[in-house]
């Protein structure tokens, strides 16, 4: 390991800051929903700091942004360095945004040190991993590794029914490249924690061994429309107060299993017709529960069903469980996990294990090559929010670690 | 009293169907938003069989249409008959429409039975009856009865923001006529029931004494966003959840005091941003309670308060209540209601009296001058709804009551 070889730490965080600039929020964070006129603005910008570093871009029919620094092998699987360049509606200006740009500073470090690698590395910018426009999240990098079509992800509808596939014409994103079906070497991400337990501890450095075994749902609650004045509490099939009893029931859920790190969301409710003067009959809530035991996971799941048929009887409407879906529970790979571990010992830096409480690409990445994430502390934990915040110095000891195993891996 | 004299049913019936065509719902009820083109078209409609009829058509400045049949007295104030064209988002085909109808078939019925009367009779079609599309619901005849401004009805926005105002320019009924100001002998207005007492009974007419004491509420809840996923359940402040919590404590109130026909309704919640993967930090819930004892209504307003503390604990976002209105809790004019009853026994109709759980334009006008509200039977008391319906037999004793009390109020 050269020991003397780092990034620019000024260099990257002036990037991010000029990231910063495109799409600004109210409260000096972002808003780049995915596919908007901000986002192809940060993506042209991407793309020009990619050429002005003679490295290829491609983009991918998905809209996935791939930047290649050429090895000199060019027939070798290469490196992967990724994450996401959108945001939620009110996000913040780390989230996703390092992951990529950090990969870009690899690319320039190794540039400027004049060092050629055996394997291309390629830093890569996945669509719509928010999820905050277009549902599931990170669907570029599910139908990367095949598990969902291209064509079903092109379909995916926002809420004003524009689909992912019109919205990549539109910003001019429709790439041609085919979307996965080739061979990478490694994997890796690098990203904010997103959760307060390393800037608590004053630890730099999350080496992240798997992701939170994570349940979604989607319920869907049906009622019937009366006048809110005449219907009788005994008549009345109030599809918003079924869903208020559901969301409050997951709650509950969430504060059962808390002491053990469990914990539940009412994320999303969609009312109809959800007027003043007339009852609604048709609510959509969406959730999610996660926990790091898997078992006490199915516990709080198994709790669900029982809760629901509870909310329905005092609501009087239909309830059901319309979809089901799930991440995380996974281990990242064990070589890969335990490179991070000696890079960071290398470097002198202190690391702590996590797992990831959030999605990332990587959880799809997983099931294609070898994968790992690194976490870098932010202030308090918070995220998708505009406060997200970090220094300068929590982000460097990551970003040199994303360097060195990156190096070690393309030299290979 | 002329027994022989009598509206023409079938014709009444098919001028109500003729409505039942512009602006169609989904399942043969009607969509037909206040200042919407739908809205318009009917306008005009109404327009073309008032100028059919000889009558006179103002358009006052909130785009209540005056239908007005002159008397031989042209300086007396006349008797007014009304109710209102618009509906709700999936409404029926009754709710309101009947009450404007009906008095357009009482005018047609007393030229062609060749019978003048001292006072005119104008039928008044109201703006923005339902509040399906601009809060207040009856904000036209508020400002009729002098208790808002003009300016303050025309600046009411929809939730795209169009105000009231443009909407009535761009369907061409800014009218011109005074809001209000003028002397008004009596105020009638037929109605469905919007509750099944009277169709259960078998009960062709409903007279009603007055109205419901109603409260209502804004509720605001406010939170703070962050990742649904690594955020500690006692770090979170779910406005989403905050707002369950509300909901379900105003439906609980609602449940402790229906053996006395009290409700409560928690009838619309807007939630931002409402997206998977974030916490929500901002919600607005609107609610209603109703009891017909106003001491009973009084104690269910004070539950809300301890309830809106306990929701807030346990949620751990604040709420408050921002807004409270109410209405009803009044009686009708004892001589007019008492003159209702009186046709309907020399007609032959049994009746029954109630007190309407829907607001009313009548409300308003009961301030103005003498007021007063006939029902007719609903089925199953279904209303605010596309399966609102009524009988031809249930329609017509009402309108028969309504015919004569006019004409007895306009020969004074």
């Amino acid at each position: 390991m050269q020991r003397n070889l780092a990034i620019d730490a000024e260099r990257l965080w002036s990037t991010i800051m000029a990231s910063a600039e495109i799409g600004r929020g109210e409260k000096d964070g972002l808003r780049r929903l995915t596919l908007t006129d901000d986002d192809k603005a940060m993506r042209e910008t991407f793309a020009r700091w990619a050429s002005d570093g003679g490295y290829r871009v491609s983009i991918d029919r998905l809209g996935s942004m791939f930047v290649r620094r050429e090895g000199r092998e060019p027939g070798l699987p290469p490196v992967l360095i990724g994450s996401h360049l959108d945001t939620q509606a009110a996000g913040g200006r780390f989230d996703g945004i390092l992951g990529v740009l950090a990969g870009l500073e690899v690319m320039r470090t190794l540039d400027r040190a004049g060092i050629s690698t055996r394997r291309a590395i390629e830093v890569v910018n996945w669509t719509n991993e928010e999820g905050a426009r277009f549902l599931p999240p990170m669907v570029a990098s599910l139908a990367f590794a095949g598990k969902e079509s291209v064509e079903w992800a092109l379909a995916r509808a926002d809420k004003a029914g524009l689909t992912l596939g019109s919205e990549l014409h539109r910003i001019g994103y429709a790439g041609t490249a085919p979307v996965g079906g080739r061979p990478i070497d490694t994997y890796f991400e690098l990203h904010i924690e997103q959760g307060p337990r390393l800037d608590a501890a004053h630890v730099p450095v999350g080496i992240v061994t798997g992701g939170f075994p994570t349940r979604g749902f989607r319920i869907e609650i049906t009622g019937e429309t009366a006048h809110v004045g005449p219907t009788a509490m005994a008549r009345r099939q109030n599809a918003l107060v079924g869903a208020a009893h559901a969301a409050v029931a997951i709650d509950d859920i969430g504060w059962r299993y808390a002491a053990g790190e469990g914990k539940t969301t009412a994320a999303r409710l969609d009312l109809s017709p959800n007027l003043p003067g007339i009852i609604s009959d048709r609510a959509t809530l969406y959730c999610d529960m996660r926990h790091p035991e898997a078992s006490e996971l199915e516990r709080m799941v198994a709790e669900v069903d029982i809760a629901l048929a509870d909310c329905a009887r005092r609501s009087r409407c239909r309830i059901e469980i319309a979809e089901r879906w799930g991440f995380g529970g996974f281990a990242f790979d064990p070589g890969l996990v335990a490179l991070l571990r000696q890079t960071a010992a290398d470097l002198g830096h202190a690391t702590m294990d996590l797992q990831s409480e959030a999605g990332h690409d990587a959880y799809h990445m997983a099931s294609v090559c070898p994968a790992a994430m690194i976490f870098t502390p932010c202030r308090d934990g918070i995220s998708h929010n505009e406060a997200e915040d970090m220094t300068i110095e929590q982000m460097s000891p990551g970003a040199n670690i994303l360097l060195h195993a990156a190096l070690a891996r393309a030299d290979r």
